[in-house]
């Protein structure tokens, strides 16, 4: 078994979605979704680019903005399909297709530059079987946009490199492709705002393309760039590679995840942060979750540290978005965006989905009630910096941070008459199947860990227990007990969504994610293994799992209290997500289809701190691991305050050096 | 025109729920549907018992029961139906119809004794056209139960008196009805657990029956009843007739509202209070509602005190659930319910709409979050004793009641941390289409009013004004300000509920009823009539009216600005809510019809409160009068502190004597 190939045969234009995320390729600032080379906009062909976000005609909302394909190529007169082959190299970031037709063989290698974050390469190789056939290649306007389109005032200019260039609708930002190729084609053939070289081609035939977004075209040969793009690779791989042995499926699910979060690290440029779908479509308009704190920051934080700062550093930019929020409900401090755009503003409406039997949208709370993510961006700033002893951010905006989401959460509190106990009424947890819950377990403690930190501690209602239980929320425990079949068979429409008022989950005991179980991976010192194992076993089979983020904080919790073969499966299913596709695309009639970096930072998680059980004690790392039966060995290299460490878990032993 | 008629010409099956409702008849115990005599259960017949609950199988509340229907009656062989008319004396609660057929005519009385709240009396008129006609009447087990069935264990006697009796389904209570005639018949029918006299009828034949429901039966004539019956309604018209001159229309429609109030009073018990759809059926579970308090009482206190007094009662009894209800939600004192049953229990479920288009319960907060219901009920208590004197009841239960009232909302109190101001959040207004909101302005003056006036006064937040307008809740203003129009084009099916957090108004601006306007009708003297008028031509445009407890509260509020032209439409529609039938009959897939008393006590305050404008200031009545273009003059008497009293009001004169 190849750890680092993925492959799939057969031509399955049916599979398009779940292609497009699995075979993506990207570099941090460009994303080229898994479509094959000839896909248009109905495949969901996208080239998408973090960092520019525009408006489309109507929309209220800022999404990331699509490229022309540049690396669009169409082999005509070919007959009829024979066999054919999709492949990724997840060592390198190396896309491949080769489709034999009845009358050629078309082979076509791609990948994003980790070297030149603006370059996108391509080499063709057409060999025809009998009669000349003909390639069409070039920059292809037609590329998917959810509610586009994005892009006006087209030019095309042909010549020796192709070149189109348009302008965003909103702010007229430029969007500009090169196209740059080492052989001279026969034609050109401009359609609508794309711009194609036509080449008829007799005979074995190689073509290497080179495709600049947004930068000046430089010149440079197929393999240079390709060897200066794999050197970036390794390097990333050396700090970062988790050696599994003895299990070859989990160390190549786990290598997946990996390369994906390799993939969509904004390495490029200063002031980004990294997309709940990371670079795979504007689906979520391409905003900054909670995820990116609690699920992504950990693997960063260990392995790279410099991305993980960039990823805090865009929160600590984004603090007046947030103060603007804050000041909107008429609150005081930063009330963090739960989408958050461009800038750190708030891009979710307060209609986030759409009634799959009325076709109207449907108001929701995420916007405004989902009060926890200030608290995890602090909690995340204070993990960086324990990890990295980058305690410098404290004075270069931390502690400004931490006040002010302080400020927030003081703002948003409630007593009793004549207490000063403070609580969190009205807000919707990680649990987002339950809204408008007063006393959430998790939101309270990251409330209060945020005054904490911030120098202004008060006294907080703590989670209610039953039988060592804590209650999710308020009254959660008089909600019916409803098994997920019966949920699941009181559906009227496949697409429903489970959560609001009139949703079948939203009276019952059903969650869509980890919510208690997310409070004790995050606060692991305040719970013993057996308080760990009591609310695993209580709330896991009342979990839907209905969001990424929810596998890998059960499957920490299963290793707290030492059972790895409950860890295990979650494990795969956090690390294969998008490997395996097939996920749930729909809330209402809302597309959130796309790439799971949470889940792909989640897999990390469970390897590092769930299997191996790194953790810090005080200032050292330790281990407590729960390695599975499958493994017989983990090892993986981390940073801690600088300094390079490899931790070697085996059955029996274990060890940091 | 006969102010005291009501006429319907032509047979019409179809119209049987409305025409149910605008014939029926009552005396407090029995209410008898208007439906004819020859109907059963699927046209809606019913005898509904006041104060006879109880469940039926797999029910998780108690509903009234209805009695076996000894009213039945049948002409056979008659051929069609040449012509038909229904008419009701509504002096006399006296219920006729006269029924053509090809071979005969048909002619029945009804009433439901006023001096006998047992008994139920009919006079049959036969007129045989040429051969013999076959007369079936006696007593009819099929009768309509929303829920049911309710009785069990059926026995039926013929003889001189038949008897029907059964057993309720869950406490076995005891349902007997007896029916004696002043004939003797040619046969006995049985059907089921339905019994029948039959009589061949061959010439003008009269027969007079008395039906006695849970009680012996008495001997006595049909004409000696009915001049009993007559004297009592006199004596009531005597206390409480409005005159109206000018306006006959005005006149017949507050007489039938007036009449149906006289219909459902409890005047034959202690301990029970007046359901929010009268006798008319088991709608809403026969419960009672706030609608009893602030839209009925006032018609009671100001002319039939001690009646007025039993309402309070039934709450000052009802206070141990009330108390049972706030403990089950973790809160001090007595937290009234929405729908108060049998002891003063609460009778509503968490689910109180069905979803029209998944079928599924959907979870409303009627139940949990309108907590102004114990405010409202201490509000009557204490106008009842402004206009009373009876102030004895303040030591006989009432203090306990304010006191158990305040310590509720005391205890549902929150306040922003370091601060003493009382809010109340997370509740349902008296505009049921906005669940969940903070700071209902109607609701806090209710909770700060009871803490007045037991004697536990704080701070509270009063609410906020934007050019006048008092914001009904916490951000009302910042919602959609969409049209009527707007929101009913975006109903995707005509029983559609428009809350809840999906329903076409729970997002706007749109509301089901008066809100501000209540509480202006409510505390008088805290807002200037100015400040009515801009509160009322901001809200009136949108309110839906959905509810009967509307139109009353916006015409009161058009008189205090001297509007009388706004107010005089809203008058007729709150006093023919019955009489044109037509209202809204589904909440969702529930059936809400049935009689509207709380419309009819409404338009008597409309009448008293707003054309004439009679209040207290401190100790003396006065008025302020607004009256109509159409009337000439309007007269009515009320009792003020055991006082008799007179108000007159013409244009340009008015006095009280």
């Amino acid at each position: 078994m190849n750890a680092w190939l993925i492959e799939r045969e057969g031509y399955e234009p049916e599979n398009t979605a779940d292609n497009g995320n699995r075979f993506l390729i990207g570099n941090g600032f460009i994303g080229v979704r898994g479509t094959l080379e000839e896909y248009g906009a109905d495949k969901m062909a996208a080239l998408n680019l973090a960092g520019i976000y525009d408006r489309a005609e109507g929309q209220t909302w800022r999404e990331p903005v699509n490229a022309p394909n540049g690396l669009f190529a169409r082999l005509e007169n070919t007959g009829n399909i024979l066999k054919h082959k999709q492949s990724l190299d997840i060592r390198h970031g190396l896309h491949s297709r080769e489709t034999v037709y009845e009358h050629a063989v078309l082979r076509i290698e791609r990948f994003a530059s980790m070297a030149e974050p603006n370059v996108l390469c391509q080499r063709i190789f057409v060999e025809p079987k009998g009669g000349p056939v003909t390639l069409v290649c070039g920059i292809d306007a037609d590329v998917w946009d959810i509610n586009g389109p994005h892009l006006m005032d087209f030019k095309s200019e042909g010549g020796d490199i192709l070149k189109v260039s348009a302008l965003t609708y909103e702010q007229k930002l430029p969007i500009t492709v090169y196209e740059d190729c080492n052989r001279a084609h026969d034609e050109i053939r401009v359609n609508g705002n794309s711009i194609f070289r036509v080449f008829n081609v007799a005979e074995r035939f190689v073509l290497e393309r080179a495709i600049t977004v947004n930068a000046e075209p430089v010149a440079g040969s197929y393999d240079s760039r390709l060897a200066a793009h794999k050197a970036v690779w390794e390097r990333l791989w050396r700090n970062s590679e988790v050696k599994i042995t003895g299990d070859g499926n989990a160390q190549l699910s786990l290598n997946y995840s990996l390369y994906h979060l390799h993939s969509i690290a904004p390495r490029h440029a200063d002031g980004l942060s990294i997309a709940a779908r990371g670079l795979s479509g504007q689906v979520y308009k391409g905003a900054v979750f909670w995820d990116t704190e609690i699920f992504l920051m950990p693997f960063f934080t260990l392995t790279e540290p410099s991305l993980a700062r960039k990823l805090v550093q865009y929160r600590i930019n984004g603090l007046p978005g947030a103060v603007a929020k804050a000041g909107e409900y008429g609150f005081d401090g930063a009330f963090f965006p739960w989408e958050s755009q461009d800038g750190g503003i708030e891009g979710c409406t307060d209609f986030n989905v759409t009634d799959v039997f009325t076709n109207r949208p449907v108001r929701t709370y995420f916007r405004d009630k989902q009060i926890h993510i200030s608290g995890d961006i602090i909690y995340a700033l204070c993990r960086y910096m324990d990890w990295t002893g980058d305690t410098g951010l404290w004075d270069n905006g931390g502690l400004e941070l931490a006040r002010a989401c302080a400020e927030f959460y003081l703002s948003r509190a409630y007593c009793r008459p004549g207490s000063g106990v403070l609580e969190w009424t009205d807000v919707v947890g990680p649990d987002e199947y339950h809204e408008r819950v007063d006393n959430n377990a998790f939101t309270n403690r990251m409330a209060a860990f945020t005054l904490e930190r911030a120098g202004m501690a008060r006294e907080w209602r703590g989670p209610k227990l039953s039988g060592g239980v804590v209650e999710q929320f308020d009254g959660y425990f008089a909600l019916e007990d409803a098994d997920l079949e019966t949920a699941r068979g009181r559906l009227r429409h496949p697409k429903e969504y489970w959560g609001t008022q009139s949703g079948v989950a939203f009276s019952t005991k059903i969650i869509k994610q980890a919510d208690v179980l997310a409070l004790m991976n995050l606060f692991p010192n305040e719970y013993t293994d057996e308080e760990v194992k009591t609310n695993w076993l209580y709330y896991e089979p009342r979990t839907e799992h209905g969001s990424s983020l929810s596998a890998c904080m059960y499957a920490l919790g299963a290793c707290r209290f030492g059972r790895a073969e409950l860890a295990y499966p979650l494990f795969l299913k956090s690390a294969r997500a998008d490997l395996d596709g097939g996920g749930k695309s729909w809330a209402g009639n809302v597309y959130i289809g796309g790439t799971h970096p949470a889940a792909s930072g989640g897999a990390y998680m469970i390897a590092a701190h769930g299997f191996a059980g790194l953790r810090l004690a005080g200032d050292k790392p330790e281990l407590n691991p729960c390695l599975p039966e499958t493994f017989d060995s983990l090892e993986f290299p981390f940073i801690l305050r600088g300094k390079q460490m490899k931790a070697r878990v085996t059955h029996g032993r274990h060890g940091i050096e």
